[in-house]
């Protein structure tokens, strides 16, 4: 009976995964499974340990290593367009270099076991490594990219292209320049790359921490709340606003008029003529910190003018952005819901990408406390990857995984020994090229290894090939046959595959 | 007094990091330094933690990082020429997936802190979660490459390429094929490597698990203490054969006949001379093992004579590689000392590439035990980028760190807006371009950064060039100026930077 039930569990497992359910369903009805073998304590029981990638994580295939490769392809070829270097620091950094930074998300930061030595963390994103290692190397001055894996304890929802261990690609500008050109250009790449992926339109929100700090300040919000009021703010791209009033309230001690004044700001969102408007607001302009990023908001609407952007960017009051240790401009770009006659106004699927000016990260680590102003951006690929994914998959395109441009085959037995020699000579000559590890594979069995991984063509050794000094090739897409001289071999296959 | 000892301490930091002193001695110092920095208590107190990286891992800068793409390059153009797919797994597993794979080295594995979860610890090598990978998902039958960072509480050796974080760069082949050609290909991918990479002169050292246990049940070792004598074996790299004998004899409980008995198989090597020899040898022949292994390894080398190889392999019978699960043939490359009139033979200075076949590791996931017979080579990359690194100092070649192809710059003030829209056509036209982020950078200064980071051109923009519709286009090596229409820039640039 128990089995039975077993192997009931087991076609559970077996049709979810073919009808391509949502994962963490998957995972649940797996490790139930596993749970239940188990307990039948049969021989199997000394395999008993779950067979599964740890909470949040996941494996990259073949075919998402290629989805993945397309999009870094995008992303770097457009960070080197602008100059960029490229560094990289370990996954791990003394659980010191990492206190302080984070604010309420600390608690979401991995720990090593102390195994007696330094107390280590893993990186929770590559923005206070960059930090630490200006500040280490006494760099005052760099534009670099930094593509890697970051990890946060959070609560992983892998459907919607949120996990654990994530890639992060985030490019920043150091130093000391005059004001707004770097940030300007940080948005310019932003826009280069949604549009250069195609993922559907999508718009760019500005804000500047020091409106938000001088709009805290004229609506009366106390010095001391002004952190925790802007986390409740940074909530309304998931909130509607009586909620986050509430928080304000009620949670915070924040005054209803203090909230309500709030409450009036953050719906505003506009372009330059915003920016004209609330330079002229009787309470705002009067507070330094806001006047001084009004100021800056222009000069880089001015900037992306001339970038031809201003199209796809917001300055929105809503935009707050979670952590703690920016200074300037902040800035996130979402994507919009395709369009859609039955929606009357583009909603909001997701960010993609975000950033903003730190000028005080690298001033933590330096032992003098010199600064070195930076602003960055930093891509949200795993969404990316997950659009790019379900596109893919509703085109039915063929992905191919592999590069190869030949299979090396033979047509009858005992050729074992021609074949090795043959694909040697094309590995040598700088060809990419397979062949069966069988010592007398079938010819059909060979062709359909073509078929199924996009092979294109196929090199035929033979008794009278071999006598004649030639090779058959073969084109798999037209079954066309040529006989091709040995010595003409590599150069004919480069021909054939030179748009590969 | 206390003062004047920071500073005497700091100018020896100093010195030490202009005369490129060792790392690991740099990194003592700076920890003197900043330890009597903290002692003073001075304001700088309140900065005092340890500005560095976790002990036996280092940052990659854009240098390092060009050498290190450099390698991967190779590495994954001769992977994919062999038709390798690319996977990538999480960088850590659940702890039990790890457990009892490694043997006497699973003290080294970094586990995380228990912050209420799963257990995790970070990968140890690639095998591993390869094998989980393949059991997990069902797959008998893959060729894959895998690059990724792998971690052991290992004592450092910076210097000389050992890391505590550290790249593996994989590459094997899962299913049931007939024997030795993967195994033969393998070899073939190592030989391809070594050679594209130019590290001068290697030897690719065979040998197999059955030739070994064979060897030691004629020689008279107790079934239990095969494992522990092979560890013994392996030693023989880093220690003389009297040391091996006596750790042996002294530690392990060995019979002095015994161990002499494998002194004498140990100093073996050869081709298929020695192959042949052992086939006949009296107690060898008698053994089902190493009968097994010998044929295979005859094999093997008929093979690697196709590949036109087999002068840089060395069938050496004391070779045992350290880990648990490699069950037949295992291999491991040794760089060559460079040819010097004084040194009479050439000394090995080090394995940078080792694999072999592990046909028991995929059935230990697997709830059944079915197993996946497998076979790999993985390239030990940290090593390649020390000699890659030292080599290129010597030759003082420029490295350049980026791409760029124009520097737009402007002759006059008051240009800014100009350079911004100048810029912004290039990046659009996928032109490579950096400016200066000041207002009005002096002609001088954008000459000289042109200098510093390689950029080959410089796009002028003046008053008079843009009444005239045309941009000044400097080649800096030759510092010959020209003026281009502006339509015609990208079109101009792309040729003059059409080899870089």
């Amino acid at each position: 009976a128990e089995e039975a039930a077993v192997r009931a569990q087991a076609e559970t497992v077996r049709r979810l995964k073919q009808d391509k359910a949502d994962p963490d369903e998957i995972a649940k009805e797996v490790s139930k499974l596993l749970e239940m073998k188990a307990q039948l304590g049969t021989d199997e029981g000394k395999h008993k340990f779950v067979l599964k990638t740890p909470k949040g994580t996941r494996d990259f295939g073949p075919k998402e290593m290629a989805i993945r490769e397309r999009a870094f392809k995008a992303i770097i070829s457009c960070f080197k367009r602008h100059g960029a270097e490229v560094i990289d620091t370990p996954v791990f950094e003394l659980k010191e270099t990492l206190t302080g930074k984070y604010g309420e998300d600390s608690k979401l930061i991995y720990d090593l076991k102390d195994q007696g030595g330094e107390l280590l963390s893993l990186r929770y994103d590559l923005t206070v490594p960059f930090a630490r290692y200006l500040a280490m190397n006494k760099i005052t001055n760099i534009k670099r990219y930094h593509i890697a894996k970051v990890y946060r304890r959070d609560n992983p929802a892998m459907t919607r292209g949120r996990y654990r261990e994530f890639y992060q690609c985030d490019f920043d500008i150091a130093g000391q320049f005059d004001p707004m050109i770097p940030d300007a250009e940080c948005l310019k790449i932003v826009h280069e790359i949604l549009s250069d992926l195609q993922l559907g339109d999508f718009v760019i929100k500005v804000n500047d921490r020091r409106i938000l700090d001088g709009m805290f300040a004229v609506c009366g919000v106390p010095d001391s709340k002004f952190r925790t009021i802007c986390s409740s703010v940074d909530k309304l791209d998931k909130m509607p606003w009586e909620e986050v009033r509430s928080e304000m309230v009620g949670e915070k001690g924040l005054s209803p008029e203090a909230a309500d004044r709030i409450g009036e700001y953050v719906q505003l969102h506009g372009g330059l003529d915003l920016i004209e408007r609330l330079l002229q607001d009787p309470k705002l302009s009067q507070n330094k910190l806001a006047k001084e990023g009004l100021g800056d908001m222009k000069l880089l609407f001015e900037y992306l003018t001339l970038f031809g952007i201003t199209g796809k960017i917001s300055f929105d009051l809503s935009l707050a952005r979670g952590l703690d240790y920016y200074t300037g401009v902040i800035f996130e770009a979402v994507l919009l819901q395709q369009e859609n006659e039955h929606v009357e106004e583009p909603v909001s699927v997701g960010s993609v990408a975000g950033g903003g000016r730190y000028d005080g990260l690298v001033g933590m680590f330096d032992p003098k406390g010199r600064k070195v102003p930076c602003v960055g951006v930093s891509i949200g690929i795993e969404r990316i990857f997950s659009i790019l994914e379900q596109r893919l998959e509703a085109s039915e395109e063929k992905v191919r995984t592999t590069e190869t441009q030949v299979l090396v085959a033979s047509a009858q037995k005992k050729l074992l020994e021609e074949r090795l020699k043959l694909i040697s000579e094309l590995w040598d000559a700088g060809i990419k090229a397979e062949m069966l590890y069988k010592k007398n594979p079938k010819l059909l069995n060979q062709l359909q290894y073509c078929e199924d991984t996009g092979i294109p063509l196929v090199a035929i050794v033979g008794e009278q090939e071999l006598k004649d000094g030639v090779v058959k090739l073969r084109i798999v897409a037209t079954r066309e046959e040529v006989n091709v001289r040995r010595e003409s071999l590599v150069e004919e296959i480069r021909i054939r595959t030179s748009q590969c």
